[in-house]
């Protein structure tokens, strides 16, 4: 809702409780959320202490105007000071019912604990006797007026803490005291003009006596604290804007610490870590709400049932306090029913009489989040849409993989990008001979490397976690974990990897082979040491869930899977198909890339085309048993990729023990890594260039998959068409030119088999041209059969900014807000996706049957899928461990698409 | 025009002479360039033999009939017999009075010598006596029906030359003879009779006696010429299609071979070497046309001037046959005035009557094109316009640089890519201090580097020339050299450079620093040795037509030039200021470069500032001196744009060297060295990211250029309006961030000076982002007041293809016809261009003020100015050597696109 901003403010204060409020839920922009709930528990009859809310706009107003506040707001102020007055038949200031008030901030999105908080206002020197004399209880008094004293003075007047602790530490040592309850009446008394002396040496002005005085200097307190550090570093981490501002609530007190017909309480109306239809929470007698989150009493369970769950000498609030735990329990469930989610309230007893001071959506694990989400569906209380739009899509990333148990984490060592989520302990090794070495003698290690290369690869498959000190969120390592859900940190700037004397350095520590760390994908920490875990279960609920989700998408879920064993996961989460098989991450395994080495040394093409053949068969085999495991799903083989310096070793001693193993010699191999050598690699000779200027290598591969898809077909009885994908075209004539190769060899195999071999021919689209040009590249039926957007590329190109260099730019570009985020987590709508529409637009406009998908990492990021949705795309592909998660967006982004004003 | 391909043809024999022809010249897409004229000088009552013209669609149906010929083509080709026969009184076999004919191809372009020619056709035993009667001249008979078995049989049957010319020299050797002159008719009768048993034994069947195989035979052997290799490279080269075609003409022969009243010659209407207005052109008498080209008789000028200027004892046509002088020049000036440019002729005499054989438009040197257009629209035979797209605009490259006198070239050595024009000769050296030195000594030296980097550029400047292994056309040694008008051949990936041993090896052979080269930069040639130069100059003529050139464009001309010297050359050719000053190249002078490197080695804000702060004076003494030589004219000035790592050494010894003239210490130096490194640099952290990173560095850029503008103003009493340009722009907030900075700057030494300082903002427009979101980047007051499109890096991001790796791709691509053209030299419309428009299209949107330029090396090429034209930019910007060019090719962008249908 876009309100009108004007000087002059419509109005500016809402009262809430007694028979009705002015304000209620809707006017959560207004109100802020404390505000608006209170409004509206007051509204459906709950006992709400009465009060008033000052909106945000005055917020707004108090920084445009300077920090002051308009004179208009007084009236409104005492308006609202009247009305508490009138139901409680209190008066603000009187000395015989004195009213005392609580001021709290109160914004549209929860900032716990940022903002300022002032209780107990109204006493005086005046009121407390009057007080003393209604409650009879002096001690209780004192001890309030002494804390209003302590939080006023650091809140409004900026007096250190520590000046009413020290005074309150010498006079418990002066009279031989440990416990703040040996104090008596007297003694807090005592200490009361002691802190109202140290006041006024500190300020040279005395603690205000007038009530007014209090009120004011609290709400400009209140909207000051808005712009506290704490508070702008929250916003920046959560993405609230500024301009938000908070409101500020006044409300009259009421006290949990009256004795032991009172109490305070927290209470959700489910269990927020399992989703257990329970209520749950923690009570104290005789306490107030900071009692309860202090630690110095133990607070005691609401439920007999969680009593008896907990420890013998629990005391259930159902047990001491029957009636209260009635009316409580009647009251969560209405407002669980008419707020439609699980509820996170507060509670007071005062005097036997229950007041509700909060109530809010209840933060909640993953596994409670789907069991509350299912569960509520099922009872009716939300529809299946509300359900599935319930669960955070990445939240699904905590079931799939272990996690750290928060309350155990050890030191942070150092610092990277969270690349591949989940937790991982083990000893640290340099080199993935080292890991596999280790992993076959059955130990757990973290393969730890400055980058990681497809050389790597073994490596990362056999131990349990990779740490890189380079490389950003999709560099090799981070694509190439995500996809075997290994969890991996990437990108840690501090490490410095010395292979040769084996040691890594982070600042000043050193650590050796061996030594064991834990590494956190889904935070980027590097942890000493071995850490706690936790796992959550896919639960029946989940399942309910996505099969919910798979009802309601409209987007297939692919999957990005190289090998077999990926594909096999891929199938267990749910793929409907693999999206990217790419081909050369085959060429790695050791007996393949000696011949692939022999391949791009060869003098000419007899010599290329002897060792192609010995790659064929091992080819043709993984396609044959990667489409066996797909047996009736579609499979997208992109065909060689990488520029061919990645198969060459790098380094002299490499070159050397390479040469030894290969036919060619150690010049010709030298030579031909000095030929092959790039500026930028990624702008390179790799994609259909080097098919077209090495036609055998396309022929080869499409022959393995031709061939594989017969096999397959025979062992399993279901047919098997397999797109056959070009990587990097940017020209209509390349694909041309590419197509005919495998089309011949379409031809051949089909002879020699005696039948057709069905399969299509497409297309990556990931570089701007191929956008622009798509229409071309599509055209005919000797065109493109699909696209599929390589949006890594694609955002690389159409940025410049290449992923692995990426890392100083990050930081400063976030920090200047000229990301709205990351383009290689989340699709850069306004550059790339525009790429995107062009693309699918023109090359639908040429072929209105085009299949079209995206296979970047951006497959498995829900703000994409939403995206793709929009876009009308017919799949996305994304790491297998990523299925899951693209599954519940797709039917999010569905359910979105559909009702695009529901969500506010 | 575009005919429709149908089966069936219309008319497929059009006939010329006599009266009038069927044909004329704007059939030349039907007929060929030959044939079409023929007809056309008969339609002007010229003296042409008269023949026919079999179309270039027969030849197009020929092929696509699998080498088969129309049945109904007999009939038209007998009518076209007749037509000859009608108008000569001669019948083609008839035995008294015998019709010879000539069967020549003839194609739309001209290939000259890359199809067959048959001559005298029509002789056999019989036709032979009859003409022996009718002429007279056995010798003259018999050596013509030599001549035509021979040439027969070699082109039509497939029989080796050798075979006759052996028979040949058998019988001279037999009969002592040396000359052909010294054979009589009974030697030729005898030696027909070898030729012909030759033919029987090669064979197996007898020399074709009917006069209608022989004609078949030929029409076929003409049209299957067009598809010899020879034809189809030299099509290729010249981006002629296949499907073009050739016509076959069949003409009546007149002979210049029948005695002295006989003679044949070719004539210019104008000198093709100087433009001067004079016929110009050479004759025989008693001779064939491939007389006056073998060399065996030295042909003598046909004018008197021309006689007496060559040699004592020439002899002109105006002398020797006045009157065919005479008629020859009134024939001449009638076709030049008719087809209203040079035309370039061949006659023949026969018994005192000439004939008129061919016409064609003249080739001409670059000074003679200037002159004869400048002339030819003086006198008024055609418009200025005209005259402006008569002159190639590439071809003024070889008005600005020596050229290899071709008549004189050595042994080519190496060939690499035509990097930056011009010829030059020197000693090899292989650095840039050795450059240096040489030249200090007075000495000519051609760097020889692997790859060239911003270290090298005081050593390409004392070099003539440069040469480098890697690096395509718009390597940095190209475009540093095309900047400062150095010759250059990049690319030339054979050779092998060993800086340490101070070798260059070339295959098997190997230089030696002071070894002589010479290298050819509009070829890519590389010569051994000093080679012979010819320069041509900038004539009268020149400035008369640069002048119309002016006058006429749309579009401005600026130059991009980095140092004052630069920018002086830039004025001196025409450029109407800087579109694009690199400030980085300021930046590697010896001392300054210590102070670059001081700043990126800095710990921290401080320790950058401590260096900026020396580099300061320095950059703006050369942003003054710029100013003051563009005084007047508009200079932008780009902030830093290359990634850091360029500015510091590499190797571990140049890295030793550098620390010790540094405060910071050789593990610092390293660490950052380290730090920097990047996959692709291209894509990496450059251009504004920098300055996002360390803002600090654009306020000292932004601080120099306005304390230089200021400083320029007052010394020239120009006002300078300094443009401030962004690179690597792609989002809005970029350039919000940087445009802030420097207009913060703008205002400090605006107070200090004590009066405003005029500027503006603008951004490259260089990567596909920046044209998505153009119109963000330009909406509003603050927003981009300038585009310039940068279609370098624009053309890299777009077709992801590094310029300095694209040489591996860029073979393999024109093979197969997937660019048509190298997208970094002209700019690719369907991709880059597309960008172009939208980004244009965009930011003219929100921002109709919008001044957008080109400053990519497209800016100097024709056919990317064109499209500039098109797209209504405001102005390109080149390499100061181009800027002739780019306002010729201007001129003519304009032209063309007011009246896009006059040219055919």
């Amino acid at each position: 809702m876009v309100r009108k901003k004007t000087n002059k403010l419509e109005k500016m204060v809402f009262v809430f409780g007694g028979e009705a409020s002015d304000g209620g839920a809707h006017l959560k922009h207004l109100l802020g959320g404390k505000g608006a709930n209170l409004a509206e528990m007051a509204n459906l009859g709950l006992p709400v202490p009465p009060g008033f809310t000052i909106t945000t706009e005055v917020c707004d107003a108090y920084y445009r105007a300077g920090k002051t506040l308009a004179d208009a707001l007084q009236g409104e102020v005492n308006a609202g000071l009247d009305h508490i007055a009138k139901i409680t038949g209190m008066g603000f200031g009187n000395t015989e019912n004195p009213l005392l008030v609580s001021v709290r901030s109160g914004s549209r999105a929860s900032m716990p604990g940022m903002m300022d908080t002032i209780l107990n206002l109204g006493l005086n020197d005046e009121t407390v006797s009057g007080l003393v004399k209604l409650t009879g209880d002096p001690r209780f008094v004192f001890d309030s007026y002494r804390r209003f004293i302590q939080m006023y003075a650091n809140v409004v007047l900026g007096i250190d803490h520590g000046v009413f602790e020290d005074l309150l530490e010498s006079y418990k040592n002066l009279n031989a005291m440990s416990l703040d309850t040996e104090l008596s009446a007297a003694d807090w008394q005592a200490i009361v003009e002691q802190y109202k002396e140290a006041v006024l040496t500190e300020l040279d002005k005395p603690f205000p006596q007038d009530v007014q005085q209090q009120l004011w200097g609290a709400i400009a307190a209140v909207f000051g604290s808005w712009q506290n550090s704490r508070a702008k570093t929250y916003r920046l981490l959560n993405n609230i804007p500024d301009s938000w501002g908070t409101a500020v609530n006044v409300q009259a007190m009421v006290f949990g610490n009256m004795g032991d017909s009172s109490a305070t309480g927290v209470a959700f109306t489910r269990n927020p870590a399992t989703g257990d239809k329970e209520i749950y929470g923690e009570y104290l007698i005789n306490a107030q709400g900071e009692d309860v989150v202090s630690g110095i009493r133990t607070p005691q369970p609401i439920t007999e049932a969680a009593a008896k769950m907990s420890r013998g000498d629990a005391i259930s609030l159902e047990t001491a306090m029957p009636e209260t735990f009635v009316e409580l329990a009647g009251m969560l469930e209405q407002l669980e029913r008419h707020y439609r989610d699980v509820q996170d309230t507060e509670f007071t007893v005062q005097d036997g009489k229950l007041w509700m001071l909060q109530t809010r959506s209840g933060k909640r694990t993953v596994d409670a989040a789907i069991t509350i989400a299912v569960d509520m569906a099922e009872e009716g209380i939300i529809t299946k849409d509300e359900a599935l739009l319930r669960v955070e899509p990445t939240a699904l990333d905590q079931l799939l993989h272990p996690t750290l148990d928060e309350s155990a984490v050890g030191k942070a060592i150092a610092r990277g990008l969270p690349a591949s989520p989940g937790a991982a302990s083990g000893e640290v090794v340099f080199t993935a001979n080292e890991a596999e070495a280790a992993k076959a003698k059955g130990r757990d290690v973290i393969l730890v490397r400055t980058e990681t290369s497809p050389e790597d690869i073994h490596g990362m498959h056999a131990a349990v976690g990779i740490l890189t000190a380079r490389g950003g969120m999709t560099s090799h390592a981070a694509v190439v974990a995500r996809g075997m859900g290994r969890p991996c940190v990437s990108g840690a700037g501090m490490l410095r990897i010395n292979e040769a004397t084996g040691e890594l350095n982070i600042g000043s520590d050193t650590f050796k082979v061996g030594d064991v760390i834990t590494i956190d994908g889904s935070t980027g920490r590097v942890l000493l040491g071995r850490a706690k875990m936790r796992q959550s279960k896919m639960s029946g609920a989940f399942t309910t869930l996505m099969s919910w989700a798979d009802a309601r998408r409209r987007l297939k879920v692919r999957a990005n899977a190289d090998m077999p064993r990926d594909a096999k996961q891929a199938r267990e989460f749910g793929a409907e198909g693999i999206g990217l098989c790419r081909t050369e991450h085959m060429f790695f395994d050791d007996d393949r890339i000696v011949a692939m080495r022999e391949m791009i040394c060869a003098e000419d093409e007899v010599g290329r085309r002897a060792a192609l053949a010995k790659i064929l068969p091992m080819q043709r085999d993984d396609f044959v048993e990667l489409f066996e495991t797909m047996s009736g799903l579609p499979v997208t083989i992109r065909l060689l990729d990488p520029p061919l310096h990645e198969f060459l070793p790098k380094s002299e001693t490499e070159l050397e023990r390479v040469a030894e193993g290969l036919d060619v010699g150690l010049s010709r191999l030298t030579a031909r890594v000095k030929e092959l050598a790039e500026f930028n690699p990624m702008l390179g000779f790799r994609g259909c260039r080097l098919a077209i200027r090495y036609p055998e290598i396309t022929e080869m591969q499409a022959r393995a998959v031709f061939e594989a898809a017969g096999i397959a077909a025979q062992k399993t009885g279901e047919p098997v068409r397999a797109e056959v994908m070009l990587p990097l075209v940017a020209f209509r004539r390349e694909f041309d030119v590419l197509a005919n190769v495998i089309r011949k060899v379409g031809e051949e195999v089909a002879q020699e088999r005696g039948h057709a071999v069905p399969y299509d021919i497409g297309t990556m689209v990931e570089l701007p041209r191929a956008c622009l040009v798509a229409d071309r590249i599509a055209a005919g039926d000797d065109g493109a059969a699909f696209f599929s957007f390589g949006t890594n590329d694609l955002t690389q190109t159409t940025l410049g900014l290449s992923r692995d260099d990426a890392a100083p730019i990050l930081q400063s570009y976030s920090d200047r807000e000229i990301f709205a985020s990351d383009p290689f987590i989340s699709i850069d709508r306004d550059g790339v996706g525009a790429l995107i529409e062009l693309g699918t637009q023109k090359g639908r406009q040429e072929k209105p049957s085009l299949k079209i998908g995206i296979c970047g990492e951006h497959g498995g990021d829900p703000a994409s899928i939403a995206f793709c949705e929009e876009m009308g795309l017919d799949y996305v592909s994304c790491s297998p461990y990523r299925v899951p998660v693209a599954r519940l967006a797709a039917a999010q982004a569905t359910i979105r698409a559909e009702k695009p004003l529901e969500e506010s």
